[in-house]
């Protein structure tokens, strides 16, 4: 945690914030504060600056804030990302938070089992646990958003034609395919298919609705490290 | 497993192997194989090709074998890596092996906690079984060599300027730096640190012995995350 994320919750006054959570004992147990201490913080959704501990006790601590400093850039990018297994998605969740992308779709694929989409873990309350983690990770305060679709083809074809249009399309596909461009300015929209691809009739339908192919090497890399290869080497 | 790794002990001839391994119930419970399947191999240390299935019951498997591809190039790269937790460890080792690291220095650092050094991971035989596991990833065949060097200063002033020679020496470390460059041809020596980073003393130590440090932005990446990134930028 190399930033304190605050909720409105936590706000007892306009500079004041009591805490209780694992917040608490992240900040004893890792941080191993005491009472003056100076920590980083940032305010959901909103500016991130400074805080200094004012009170400890094993229940709760209490601290003033200030606020001056906007958050880091997002990234151009929209990723559509066939749902990965559960220990993968929480992990890919994380990455991807960390790494600055603001809209993340998560789809099916041929490929997707049917039980992945049963996970606890897409539970709205689960998706946002492991997205502030990857914000506190990287020093960032506003949470990507999380889009599900469930049906690949009506999704495809009729939403993803949109969401292209003015950015560049690209599947992230290993192949005879052009290799991926590098330190692009231009908005990008991106899909990463599932462990084993995605099939040829889904790169046919994400070809239609504007997305080309291009690879990285011959290596196969798992998704959450194609992720951050592709996201690194794009921008 | 994208990629069936035999071991010199699974030969019964020159073109036959039995499997009875973790291997044996992957292809069983994973790629659900039948008699007669293709399946890719690769020799440890050697050639990739082609096998076919002849024989399969709950206990082993025989197969016949045939090499002809080589495995894909290496990077040119010795990764210098601050010896992380031991879960991230374990990942982090699968990831340099399907990236294509060939060689990596376990290294102290001030952050690094005393505990890491007693993790069961670091045995050579638990080393190997992670570096596998990502080679059947990516497809390769050939394992990286791991250094582990329990003491920062020895090994930072007496052996790594021999290994720096002829290499351009990075730093990957957050702050006021340079950019990380792009698309190098030209070998590398990259110095990752442990979560928290690098303590002053210990850049100016690496920048002695010829690396100097270099930045990806102002977001904070676990070690696992600034690992692949920095490698999917530089090459």
């Amino acid at each position: 945690m190399n930033l304190l994320l605050l909720e409105e919750a936590d706000f007892i006054a306009a500079d004041r914030v009591v805490l209780r959570d694992r917040r608490l004992v992240h900040m004893q147990d890792v941080h191993r504060v005491a009472v003056g201490d100076n920590l980083r913080v940032g305010r959901i959704g909103g500016l991130m600056g400074n805080a200094q501990l004012l009170r400890l006790d094993a229940r709760e601590a209490e601290l003033q804030v200030s606020f001056e400093l906007p958050p880091p850039a997002k990234l151009p990018l929209t990723l559509l990302l066939a749902l990965p297994r559960p220990k993968m998605l929480r992990r890919v969740l994380q990455t991807v938070a960390a790494m600055g992308v603001p809209k993340v779709v998560l789809l099916n694929s041929y490929r997707v089992e049917k039980s992945f989409w049963q996970t606890p873990f897409l539970e709205p309350a689960a998706l946002r646990e492991q997205l502030i983690l990857g914000l506190e990770q990287a020093r960032d305060t506003v949470l990507p958003e999380i889009i599900i679709e469930k049906r690949f083809k009506p999704f495809v074809e009729d939403r993803l034609p949109a969401m292209t249009q003015g950015t560049l399309g690209l599947i992230g596909h290993p192949g005879d395919y052009p290799p991926c461009p590098r330190a692009l300015d231009e908005p990008v929209t991106l899909a990463i298919g599932p462990e084993g691809g995605w099939i040829p009739y889904e790169v046919d339908l994400l070809a239609k609705a504007g997305l080309q192919p291009v690879q990285l090497g011959a290596r196969i890399l798992r998704v959450e490290t194609a992720v951050t290869a592709l996201l690194a080497r794009l921008f």
